[in-house]
């Protein structure tokens, strides 16, 4: 069965032009580049441009560049980093809708005696910038914003935000694991002090990511051992995977345009057949600023999970939220946040759409959709219930 | 120039057999194992399975695996979590000869206000266990020794050093990056708690590694966010490296009685041949149990960085030290803890070998080393001077 692949936002096939970079590196080039001898030398330099790559995605300086081993490392690294380096401030910032690897960090951290503001959003998606201001305080030690919605793709103010911070002295960190190759993204002239990115969200390889520390920040190492990486990351260097990561930043520099007319015209087109197809749904964070492949949708009435199963047995894969809170049965955190009540956050599903889709597969989701709603609907007492008359929250 | 690569532990080559496992991970079955769809859980069942290869190469159990991004963050993970886990003990136990994973962590430790206690080896590289027995206390927060050493491949007599440390209830950690795959490891009637495998040590890919954690040991996670690996490491599965790690295993699992014969008995070719032909050398810890494929020789009156850069030159990979270290200066600290003077430790080379090394590439190495050495003696005064008649310590 062909896979319709929809699900973006959690892992991204590695393009064939970045395998093609990384191949040489496992069997051949596997020299350590951190070795004396020139066949480990030659992979250092095959780093240094990776690293230059990557860096121009960001419109950053390479030596502002750290490889880390992923998304989830980096935002870590990121906030341990500032706790590190001003011991005595005991607050944090963030939001209520952050991913599990920054929300359940801040969350051990209040176990540990922090005290965390979680910045609220609206019904639209966007974030309380009023309270964000006055949450800023002479004890906030780091923020850390998402960029960009992992669930909704709703976008963040972050450059205004990390402006905010900066007037008050407090560094500030922005996870871009979601908006890194989907949006423009430009370090050079902004206030962000540090940013996680992933490779594998962006058509890279999976195990390697990269934190952004802006030249002038102080930077505390969260992994300590050798002195690769200038000493602010040890371990050996993952070559193959830094190699990757740099095609694939390079491909993402190239193909951001198309992110934001063929991929969002195919987002566009799958969310309009949708509602034009199925009654009682709407899209979360719709109506603000989001990526240009993320719909997130409420179908009332019905269980995601239950969507999910049915798509599946058609090879469309979707998700009902962060592949990394799966198995969880709770409903999501982030549209709990957006003030949805939980019956409809159950019956949400995210799709994730990128440049290897077609409007084909768009049009067959389209196609399978009303017939799976439409079937678990019917065993619904309370979807019954609203035929029959009785008016329904989203009507 | 073909390359003859003796550089074995500071990276090795990833065998075919394990790209080629890893191969359809990266572009086919690249979902995410904790999706909710079957084309993501398809990859969990392969992670499963890698886990099980790990843990049988191990003597553990499938579930004391938790994947990391290697060797050091591993020991970073393993350390961590002892200390969080017991906070109001402020005293820590490892070797003179540690690696810098575990030697600067521990070193970054002490400025945090820990006591440090470094156990002596004697000249042959063994650990000082009348020290070690004495440097246990009731504050004694985590011992970490490793199994074997990297620079010399010196073995420690970790499960004997455990089972002390158990019968004063403290835990016992184990750098085994070197050991796993070169020397029998069998933990499951042993006290080690914890212990560390980097998969680009036995012929697996880079940016993976193991923590061992024996069960009903505590742990606390060192990277916190999602709930991958049951919430003892966060962030997405990098699931080809995985899978590449766990055939690794599988392979290693089956040629350790190779390691054992062939590697060793080309280390031993290649060792005699060298303290054959070249005078005033020495192996350093070739006294004492070792691992199979490791070499260390002194060559007096020359530096280490000359030779490496000779060997270089006929396409000959070898090391001073540590990959981890390499740039540095400094004479490594292992020999110097082993009271090897510093200029006879500057003049030290670690050759590694691989069960893909051959016979005609000891040969060509042996054939090679004569000239190099005498070349560079010869423009060296001290040198000179002890072909004058002067005696020299290693005489």
């Amino acid at each position: 069965m062909a896979i319709i692949y929809f699900d973006n936002n959690a892992t991204t096939q590695v393009s064939p032009g970045v395998l093609e970079a990384m191949m040489p590196f496992f069997h051949d080039l596997y020299g350590n580049p951190s070795s004396a001898h020139s066949f480990g030398g030659q992979v250092a330099e095959k780093v240094t441009d990776a690293r230059e790559k990557v860096a121009h995605l960001l419109g950053a300086r390479p030596e502002e560049i750290i490889f880390t081993s992923g998304g989830t490392e980096s935002d870590n690294a990121a906030i341990r980093s500032a706790l590190a380096d001003r011991p005595e401030k005991r607050h944090l910032v963030t939001s209520r809708v952050e991913h599990p690897a920054v929300r359940s960090l801040f969350r051990s951290l209040s176990k540990e005696g922090y005290r965390i503001t979680e910045i609220p959003v609206n019904a639209k998606g966007e974030l309380d910038m009023a309270a964000y201001q006055e949450s800023l305080t002479p004890d906030t030690a780091v923020v850390s914003l998402m960029w960009a919605n992992n669930e909704t793709g709703v976008i963040f103010p972050v450059e205004k935000a990390a402006e905010l911070a900066h007037e008050k002295g407090i560094p500030f960190h922005t996870d871009a694991v979601q908006a890194a190759g989907k949006i423009p993204v430009d370090l050079k002239n902004g206030a962000i002090d540090m940013l996680s990115l992933s490779g594998h969200k962006l058509h890279g390889p999976k195990g390697i990511g990269v934190l952004y520390v802006r030249r002038g920040t102080r930077f505390r190492p969260f992994i300590i051992g050798g002195h690769q990486e200038k000493n602010r990351r040890a371990g050996t260097e993952n070559t193959p995977a830094i190699i990757g990561l740099g095609k694939a930043c390079d491909l993402a520099a190239r193909s951001i345009g198309e992110e934001n007319t063929k991929v969002k015209r195919l987002r566009d087109r799958l969310e309009q057949g949708i509602l034009s197809m199925v009654p009682h749904t709407r899209v979360n964070g719709g109506d603000v600023p989001r990526l240009p492949n993320t719909s997130n949708i409420s179908f009332d009435f019905v269980e995601g999970e239950a969507i999910l199963l049915h798509l599946d047995e058609y090879g469309i894969c979707a998700s009902t939220g962060s592949a990394c809170s799966s198995g969880s049965l709770e409903p999501s955190h982030v549209l709990l946040a957006m003030g949805i009540p939980p019956s409809s956050a159950q019956g949400s599903i995210r799709f994730s759409l990128s440049v290897y889709n077609t409007e084909e597969e768009v049009d067959a989701v389209v196609g399978r959709l009303p017939g799976i709603i439409e079937k678990l609907r019917v065993m619904s007492p309370l979807y019954r219930a609203g035929k029959r008359g009785m008016p329904s929250h989203a009507a």
